[in-house]
């Protein structure tokens, strides 16, 4: 029991940093918890927001995890087509006890043909693109199917986070790392869905995602096909 | 208008990496936004959990900017001894439009000087030593003073980021990066506050905190003392 609890957060560049920063910040106060960030090549990777991250681990190196989550971000595209980090994510989730995405990284974890027939989060705008994987879309915030923990849109990872560490370490452990965090979220605003957001707000979010609908559809199709 | 808008995230070994990159995934939406990562000697800062972040400058060398944040952690209390950190918050402040601090941060910018007579926020178990430095504790998750905003613990840096965000771009802005960010958060527990945790949490979360209360206090003491 002395050894460490190992979570693997998987990377790419472009990823969305608060889609893994927030879910760590958690994840890591579990007993024993060693994080690793990890890639296919390793070295530096480049998030949103230009922050550079370093000493990152390649995702070959590590023999197993007890918790592989991977994060989502625009450049999920591009890693979707990352044979090496598809494979990578194959071989670890194997071996693991609980299997976790956030937002778009659920995407990713459907190319590499881990969601046949599981319900998954997804962020909202890209939610429809996970049955093209064969996995049941689910519009919640948390899903949980089995030992696969999945979160909608970027914060929702924080959601996530606390929930699966209910799950390894039991309620009492995560509400003393959520008091710890001072996790009592008040949002000045409720705008965080789209049935919640004013039509205004809606049309403004859609015009954004929308320029990169067509880029992110052909990607997911193409990594469906190769399935 | 088509110069960037600074927004320096002033850091040092030990910072709490979610106290920052949770706000920094919100204000780096901001339009024309160029979010820097800073600390004292630039080069690399390891923060809490092990992650390494890399390409940080140098202060010095950052010769003004429009929004000055300074996140918490465990290395606030090495950091309120730092004369460069602290005299370049000092510099930065003083031409810099908006001034904000999340979680113990708030305890860097008194140390700085930036506090007396000011409202401002810090994480529950800290904040009484804000009145060392001649500030008035709020135990408000969001604090506005002026151009001062300040969040308390952890997590609330991203509410604090929001109605800065706000008042920065408006509040149609702000909600449409709510919205893209699927900021609509649901934790499964109701503990991120001490009026709000059972006796037990609360009591598991002092433990931890009070390993550390002698220290801090001294180290808040100290930098009191010498302003």
């Amino acid at each position: 029991m002395n050894h460490p609890y190992t979570i693997v957060f998987a990377l790419y560049p472009g990823v969305t940093q608060l889609d893994f920063t927030g879910p760590l910040e958690f994840l890591s106060k579990l007993p024993r918890a060693r994080c690793l960030l990890a890639s296919s090549r390793g070295g530096d990777i480049r998030a949103d927001g230009g922050v550079v991250f370093s000493g990152i681990a390649r995702l070959a190196d590590i023999e197993r995890c007890g918790l592989l989550c991977v994060p989502g971000g625009l450049g999920t595209m591009e890693a979707m087509e990352d044979a090496e980090l598809l494979g990578q994510l194959r071989r670890l989730a194997a071996g693991a006890d609980y299997l976790s995405s956030v937002c778009t990284g659920s995407l990713l974890l459907g190319a590499a043909g881990l969601l046949k027939g599981r319900r998954a989060a997804c962020h909202w705008a890209w939610l429809d693109s996970l049955a093209a994987f064969g996995a049941h879309p689910c519009p919640d915030r948390v899903v949980v199917d089995g030992k696969l923990f999945s979160g909608g849109g970027v914060t929702a990872g924080i959601d996530m986070a606390l929930t699966l560490m209910a799950e390894i370490a039991g309620p009492e452990f995560a509400q003393t790392v959520q008091l710890t965090l001072e996790y009592a979220p008040a949002p000045p605003f409720a705008s965080g869905r789209p049935e919640l957001a004013s039509p205004e707000v809606l049309a403004a979010a859609r015009r954004r995602i929308d320029q990169l609908r067509d880029r992110r559809e052909e990607a997911v199709l193409r990594a469906a096909s190769s399935l």
